[in-house]
Order: structure tokens, then sequence, then C-alpha cells
């Protein structure tokens, strides 16, 4: 992909990486440590979610809860983009990588309708 | 931002969608079950780490794990994206609209070396 | 509570930590570890319900699910176990006190039908 | 086990039952809201040792973080407890046997202090 297409991504990687330093909580980044964060956060997510009816839930973002859910999924993102900065691992390269190989591991035909392989192509 | 800075992650929620309409595997795609998803994940990625100390954990992407934590993480992003586009939240604008208020929430002279607030940001 | 009621789940706290130290696994069995491990297990414990509609997960046990639900469910209580007994906290004693305190929490008159608080009583 | 060696998780099952049924909660109680709250709280957990080092996490019930502790433990206990009653899964049962299939599984000779295995016995 072109050098412009990662900076997006890049810029609050960088972004992350810039407030760490400044605030020296490099020694809390540990790969440990922010997978647990990355998982806290994904807690919270689910927490907006776990009482809602299907119905609510599809119409989350015109209730009242919808700045919640910008606030986690922008927690989920923030703690998921430091991790993979930590270990030197590009998350639209391996996203993408992974997307490509599931496409061959489950080819329409097999698995239209059904959700016995990961529907989501993970 | 630009609009070549969106087309990375763009690229991957417009492939991530196809791939799912392809395979009839929006009904499944509802936000409880991709938060649940990504909360499945979450937890795999976790696994990889459990039982390594700090120091294996720092040195884990030139170990014999390297390609199940960029599996996983890849899975992490795939959901993520998957459930931001069926929620209709820009996944990179909250991140940097959350940033943005961190770094008036936590001052560097008052949080400096202290994990008492959330050390990423977040 | 009479010194009868606690012996099942003391039973499988003493053989939980014999089997880890039978294993020298003790090394192993830090309090972020074990909460680490516990997140792995809810996780995978998700994942059999994640792509479920709500009357399939209401008959998974009467499906060919069950015996994963029931080994998921296994290995979820057994690192709750292994945590608590590492941090030295009486699972059975904190959860009645939790349930004694939501009782005034939550009046039932305050709260009936309604998810607005947690609903379970946590 | 002896019916008395039931009755203190029993205890906490029936007043988990009744506490929803007397708030009409029982709705929200089902099995994918009820995995998602588990997985809410234990997430709560994690997010109290993410930061620590691994000695602050061994002292952590000597802090004043140790009121924090007991109350996600409580938690975490309340919605598995709650999930498995909804599930009619026996918990302890559950467990002994997993527990037993790791003697099998994990002959301490082939796994003594490697984490190669499960630590736990899960």
């Amino acid at each position: 992909m072109t050098q412009d297409g990662v900076d997006a991504l890049d810029e609050l990687r960088v972004g992350l990486r810039d407030f760490a330093a400044e605030r020296d909580w490099g020694q809390f980044h540990t790969p440990k440590n922010l997978a647990m964060a990355l998982a806290g956060e994904v807690g919270e997510l689910l927490e907006i979610f776990q009482w809602l009816t299907p119905e609510q839930a599809a119409e989350v973002m015109g209730s009242g809860r919808a700045d919640d859910v910008r606030d986690e999924l922008a927690d989920v993102v923030i703690y998921l983009v430091r991790l993979a900065d930590v270990l030197g691992v590009d998350l639209l390269e391996v996203a993408h990588a992974k997307l490509a190989r599931n496409h061959d591991r489950f080819p329409p035909a097999d698995v239209r309708g059904r959700a016995d392989g990961p529907p989501a192509g993970a």
C-alpha cells in the first residue's frame, strides 16, 4: 500500500508513543500489561451491550449510550495500537494477510449462511 | 485528515464487509455477537502471554510464538474493524479525539512516572 | 457458614494447589498471570456462544456443544479458585457479602424489570 | 460429595436466583448476556492489576486496592454462578472432573517446571 495509506494509523501510533514518553509511562507499557489493559477495555465495551436486547443493541448509536460506545472503542484502539507498536507489529499488514488466508479457508460455497467456521474471517 | 489517510483502514473495512456478504454471514454480525468475538480473540492473545516472564514477553516476536502473536492481533483488528463498521463508528476519529482529551486529563507534571491514572491515554 | 459447607470448594482449592506444586508450576501462578489465564478461558467460553442466536444459546446444553460448555466453565472455575487461593481471598465469603450489599443498592421497587443497574446483583 | 458439601455454593446460587426473580431481572439473564457480563467483570479485575509490577501484584491484598480485588472477585463469582445455574451446570462437578482429566494429560515427569502445557490444570 502507499506511504500515504499508512499515515492515519501511524499518526495515532506516534501520538500514543509520544504521550507515554512525555509522562514516563513507557515503563508500564510492557506487552503483558498492555494485553491486560486491552482486555479491560474490551470488557468495558461488552458491559455497555450486555443487558441490551438485540434490537436495542442495533440502535445503540442513536441512544444515550452512543458516546460511551465511542469512548470504549477509542480506548480499545488506543491499547491495541500501543501494544502493536511495542511489539513491532504492523496491524493492517497482519490483518490483510489474515483476510487473504481466510478467503482460502472459507470458500463461500462451503460456508454460506453457516456459522460453523468463524463468520468474520478470523 | 486527508482522504488518502483513511484508505488503508477503509480497504480492510470494505474487504471485511464484502467477505461477510459473500458468505451470507452478516446475519451473525450483530453488535453483541461481534463484541463477544472481539473478547474471544483478545482472550486468545492473552493466552500466548499468560505464562511468559516479563523478559520472555519482551522477546516474544523473536520466539516461536511470533506468528501466533501476529495471527491473534490480526483477528482482534478484524473483529474491531467489523464491529466499528456495523456501528458506523470511525475508529481513528474517536481514538484521536480520546487522545486529545487525555492530553487535558493527564498533564505530564501531574502524572509523570505514576500509574494511578491510565498510562496509555485511555 | 458451617465447616462442612466450605469443604466442596476447599477440596478443589487444595487439589489445584497440590496439582501445581507437584509440577513445580507455582512459579507461573502469579496474580497477574492467573488473571490473564482467567480472561483467556472466559474468552473461550464466549467463543462457544458468539454466533448462536438467543434461542440456540438457550438450548446449548442439549446440543453438540454441551461438553465444550462444561469444559470451559470448568477451566474458568479452576483459574478463579487458583487465583483466589494465591491472593488469600474466600470466594464464597466475598460473593455473599456483595450480594448482601446489592440487596441494599437495588431495592426491588426501584429496579424491577429495568436493566439500568446491574441485573445480577454485581 | 456429601449433601453438606454443596450447601455453601448452593446457598449463593439460590440467593442469586431469588435476587433476580424479585427484581424481574431473569429476562436479562440469558446465557449470552451472562457470559458477556462475566467477561466484563473479569476485565474489571484485570484493570486492578494491569499496571502493577509483579511485586506490587503479589502484595496487592495488603494495599489500598485490596477491597477492589475482593469486590471484583465477588462480581466474577456472582456472574459465573448465575450463568451455571441458568445453564444447569454443576460448577464443582465439572471442575473436579476436569482436574482429574488433567492429572492424566499432564504427568508431572513430563511437565515439571515447564509452562508449555496449561500450568493450572486447565
